[in-house]
């Protein structure tokens, strides 16, 4: 295979989100590589497209399965858990980096993403953020499907940015829950998946039903963020678990938010009766 | 049985906090009775003290209760889930401040406070805290038990601080865990108990272990909180779940937070190999 000049590299970490990427980048005519983590991407997923595997530490040969592609920009997407340094498989470039790396993860995930950004940038490869490789997936503003938040969800929406975004300045997560002025799940390294499993097993005095939905998930990208890396993202999974919470809807940041599958998001909360609203955080200010 | 005078009453929630109070009042030699909240309080546990029950909805009887054996002050102690509204057995005087209290609930935990403390103020019942009936619970300053920590767990320990105060500022929750500068959860509407078991079901590479222990568990007031109310309080099973958690150590408010039972909580961390510390806030100057 000859490689295509203006490739789009894609890091692939786990979840749909890296597949999503390479498909929108395709549907806009591009070419793409997927250099798929070892333990991470699923061999599966990364099938229908060009692509090769390396481990997180092995920083070497990813640079070299990039180049060969012809990569000249490359963007990171889907899921990397914080490595285990000491058990990290190395190249001789990745041992290279390691210190640096170590002591920018300390820092917060922030440090670690542009930690990472810095070394393939000093390989004269541009990266970009999901949302640049692949726009369609950015969320719209508004209301993405049938309904639409009432005025009360509207307050949870506003106190719910509060709390992402004064949590987010001290990088503990993106994600929480609000229910009526309460405060029921704040999202830190379990993952937004895993707190709404908790907000569904609260008693349900506290919550929501799918009889009665309240509450509201509010995702938003921490305030200091390197946008470029780990946009909050949504997808049909998130749909149906804020469903199961007995939630009435999900916000996220018009324009600054990844939906994955967005009309198979849209008929999801359709049928189960909850909105997804595209908020511009100028609308929303905080005290 | 005729009613002792300045008798402390002493508003039983679920836990072991009510009855710590109610033993430790009576170590001082003052009299007590303990009203048990029907749902909530264990019979077994307050049958050792003079006692009786009423719902949360039944107001008119608490006080009727509470002045026949003739209390004084009055203290409020043990976990109390918010109350389902529509489903409250409620008596006169319940039904007459349920607009009030329901309009409280929905300001948050510490307007709820407020709003019930008014109750029986009005009723000419000093309300103080559990700190105030019980000053032997009151966490120390310094190391309780054999370990201090690091210098390490001594940062996390500020970040957790820093933590906790800016979630607190926003009526969130008491608690977080920091594991080397990384906020691995943080306490929302399920509890401190909660949030361990989450920590523990975290992957090993992001956490501690029993060979290997790290990170924080903190717990300190909300700032604005209404301080004789509902102050972060930590028990034997706290010290068992992080230990399980594979934290470091807990740190907590000297002067400013709980310890039930502190010989059996200093006997079990020195037994699990974990610190126990009472910080104080000035030593740890927030950014």
């Amino acid at each position: 295979m000859v490689a295509a000049p203006n490739t789009l590299g894609i890091i692939a970490g786990s979840g749909r989100l890296p597949l999503a990427v390479a498909e929108a980048a395709q549907h806009d005519g591009r070419s793409v590589f997927v250099l798929a983590l070892e333990g991470m991407a699923a061999p599966e997923d990364v099938s229908p497209f060009p692509h090769g595997w390396a481990s997180l530490g092995e920083i070497g040969k990813a640079i070299k399965l990039l180049k060969n592609a012809g990569c000249s920009e490359l963007t990171m997407a889907g899921k990397v858990p914080r490595p285990e340094f000491t058990k990290l498989k190395l190249d001789a470039r990745g041992a290279l980096a390691l210190p640096r790396v170590m002591a920018a993860e300390m820092r917060g995930d922030d440090a670690l993403h542009r930690a990472m950004m810095t070394i393939f940038e000093g390989e004269a490869m541009r990266v970009i953020g999901p949302a640049e490789a692949a726009r369609e997936l950015l969320a719209p503003y508004g209301a993405i499907g049938w309904f639409e938040p009432s005025e009360d969800q509207d307050a949870d929406i506003l106190h719910g940015i509060r709390v992402v975004l004064t949590l987010g300045a001290l990088d503990v997560g993106q994600a929480a829950v609000v229910c009526q002025g309460l405060v029921l799940a704040v999202e830190a390294a379990e993952g937004t998946d895993a707190m709404l499993v908790r907000v569904a097993s609260l008693p349900e005095a506290m919550r929501g039903t799918a009889e009665d939905r309240k509450g509201v998930l509010v995702k938003a990208a921490k305030p200091h963020q390197e946008r470029r890396m780990d946009l909050p993202a949504i997808g049909i999974r998130t749909v149906e678990m804020a469903a199961l919470a007995g939630l009435s809807g999900i916000a996220i940041e018009g324009g600054g938010a990844l939906i994955v599958g967005r009309n198979a998001v849209a008929a999801a909360a359709d049928r189960l009766g909850i909105f997804i609203y595209g908020f511009a955080p100028e609308d929303y200010p905080r005290e």
